[in-house]
């Protein structure tokens, strides 16, 4: 089933890198967007803020990038088992270079 | 900026159809999901729920269709002023006929 998610956002909040207990990196992250939408024929401000996560040699190299504008890919998933607010996981992140 | 999102769900719930004072159909859904997604080398079960709005000609088409898998694409938004949960604005959905 597909569950794929592409976004322009802001690395707003990056939480201390910290390691699974298989001593994988694991960077929790928050991101905020803003973007303008078509929708039935009007336009449509989105903005909203998700909880992120980023799991392996990407979270090493993003740890100190707070603030940054970037282009992720990746999944949803349920933030915890009870918590059913979505967050995304992070499989794919650039800087997203706008002059 | 992007904010673009393809998901296969359980329409899980359907609210009455209702119209906006401008008299445009509005439709409040409620999606599950659940699938077997791959990071970092190990697969991950992701589950979540997250709530949809259909807006214009969709919104009367789908109104009787709870329980149906679909696959969509949309946006994310803010799901209200004080409500940071986001929710996915829904601009095109189909039945998703899985034999």
């Amino acid at each position: 089933m597909e569950n794929r998610f592409r976004l322009g956002a802001m690395l707003a909040q990056v939480a201390p890198l910290r390691h699974s207990p298989a001593g994988i990196p694991v960077l929790e992250v928050v991101l905020t967007h803003e973007s303008w939408q078509h929708e039935n024929g009007a336009r449509y401000l989105a903005k909203f803020t998700l909880p992120a996560k980023i799991i392996g040699t990407d979270a090493t190299a993003w740890q100190h990038r707070q603030g940054t504008r970037v282009r992720v890919g990746g999944f949803l998933v349920q933030s915890g088992r009870n918590n059913p607010r979505p967050m995304l996981h992070i499989q794919d992140i650039q800087e997203d270079k706008v002059e």
